[in-house]
């Protein structure tokens, strides 16, 4: 059955081909890159963007340079100086670099990433009820990974299973790729999505109109705290406020056991206009700057479980995500 | 001293003049309205908006009525029918009704509404301690008035009496009032203001960011429960969370005393378009649709005190509000 999204990342004939995701949802659009420097250009301008993505895509990079004949260190340094939050990127460079053949290692990367979120996928509707109203943040979808996606993984495999769950699209400001991306997803796969403003979370919770908050990662420290797209954080406050379990899709390549807390997880800032146009419309005035993180953590007291493609991980989080990383039972 | 922000209002050579708030902060601009049907209109487009300049405005409203010598009833049922919520918009539109001349009596309605505001303030800016960091959300400025506003005449009150407040201004999907109007206010009276994503709220108050958050309202029932902007309850869930005090600034105007409590409060619902679309560019794909609720209710218990001109009122709020709005002492 062809996928009804197209690929994220491609090599095809000698270069990385990304669907761009910055002009989605009114263009589906590819770019064909070249070499290195382009490729980080992409990356730090979110052509391509999700942590899991950028691991495929860093280890595409290090095979980018092999074939150029370009030295691998050097390339490896440039790839994963682009974004400082998402450990996948160094993860699937390292990956890269250290292998025979880095084309054939960034291949198996994505192939692995894809199989990883259908199992994770698989976990986590175990956790959802039929009919489920879902909320979930950013976009976690098949454009975050090599396929499938993690958060929306988990959607998908419900749906498959017949489970019939709908969705909440938080829009995510300032890029909207809730709004862009996951929507456009959804409405690909044709899985029911209503778009809603960051700030209507909470009032969807009180209502009673949330079942469960699922989101992706860019980093989980080994305790179990969780860096993701700003506005994560809030949300985990929020399900906590309301009884909402709060679920984190995120394979084992995004568990940074080298960082003990969320403390340690460096916080990407991305430039002001972000906030302050939308779609070339400037929508504050002029000499009034902005804030733009790209993401917060959120402590583990606040995450129900962490579901991983080797299960589902609960507190204590510091003894369960070890044992799926290291892949014991 | 000439205010530095222009009159939200004014009546001119018989026609109601508004600044319209749609084409900020690209643009100042003002609408001349001779007709009860376009002030309509321009009441529902949102070229004005804010709970006591709807006040201001539906009593111009019925002086406009009166002034072409048409049946007030019938005017005052179409500006009510405008907008639900916010309580202030029957308040003027009654005052005017009732009033032997409705121009002077509208013309009344705008000079007490400033100087509630600046009584405001002032008991508001005596909560706020020296330097204090304000998170606000939404507008309730000047321009959410007939001038000095409620929330951010607090912080004015606190900067004219030298306190230097700093404010964290949400921008407020989905049409942007924070980043739009608040800032483009602040910008104007020379008060530092930083615009955040509304998803940043809860990482700036988890940082020790935030000393108070201070919003407007735009119904107050009986019992202490708010409606105001879609977000607020939000906020009011990370502030009691992180312990950061929790402030409704609104004139005794917009307490209903005849809504028992917020479950009563009618929340308007606005075209999902004004979600999928920025400035004009579309934002979500075609075929997925947004909810819009323009509004949602926080819980008397999550607000720390309600400040009107009257003093402040706490918990608890139903003898605290009675009070207030009977002017007892």
């Amino acid at each position: 059955m062809t996928d009804p999204i197209p690929p994220t990342i491609e090599w095809v004939d000698g270069r990385v081909r990304l669907l761009d995701q910055r002009r989605l949802p009114g263009e589906l659009a590819f770019l064909d890159i070249a070499t290195v420097d382009e490729l980080c250009d992409a990356i730090r301008t979110l052509a391509v963007r999700g942590a899991p993505a950028l691991g495929v895509v860093g280890a595409m990079g290090v095979a980018l340079a092999a074939a150029r004949g370009e030295p691998l260190e050097e390339a490896a340094e440039r790839l994963k100086a682009t974004r400082p939050t998402a450990v996948n990127l160094a993860w699937g460079v390292n990956r890269a670099v250290a292998a025979a053949d880095p084309l054939a290692e960034a291949r198996r990367v994505a192939v692995e990433d894809v199989e990883r979120n259908r199992r994770i996928g698989r976990h986590g509707a175990e956790l959802l009820a039929a009919g489920s109203r879902v909320y979930t943040h950013c976009n976690a979808g098949s454009l975050a990974t090599a396929g499938y996606g993690t958060a929306l993984g988990i959607v998908r495999a419900a749906a498959e299973e017949g489970q019939r769950p709908v969705v909440w699209v938080g829009e995510t400001r300032p890029l909207l790729q809730g709004a862009r991306i996951t929507a456009w997803e959804l409405a690909r796969l044709g899985i029911p999505a209503t778009v809603v403003p960051d700030g209507l979370a909470a009032s969807l919770m009180g209502g009673g109109e949330v079942d469960a908050v699922v989101v992706g990662a860019d980093r989980v420290a080994a305790n179990g705290d969780v860096a993701n797209k700003v506005g994560t954080y809030g949300l985990a406050v929020l399900a906590s406020h309301h009884g909402v379990p709060f679920y984190v899709a995120a394979p084992t390549s995004t568990v940074d056991l080298d960082c003990q807390t969320g403390a340690g997880i460096p916080i990407e800032r991305r430039p002001p206009e972000e906030v302050t146009t939308v779609g070339g419309t400037v929508v504050a005035p002029a000499g009034v700057t902005a804030e733009n993180r790209a993401f917060d953590v959120t402590p583990a007291a606040l995450v129900t479980a962490i579901v991983t493609e080797e299960g589902v991980a609960t507190p204590p989080y510091g003894p369960a995500l070890a044992r799926l990383v290291h892949h014991r039972p």
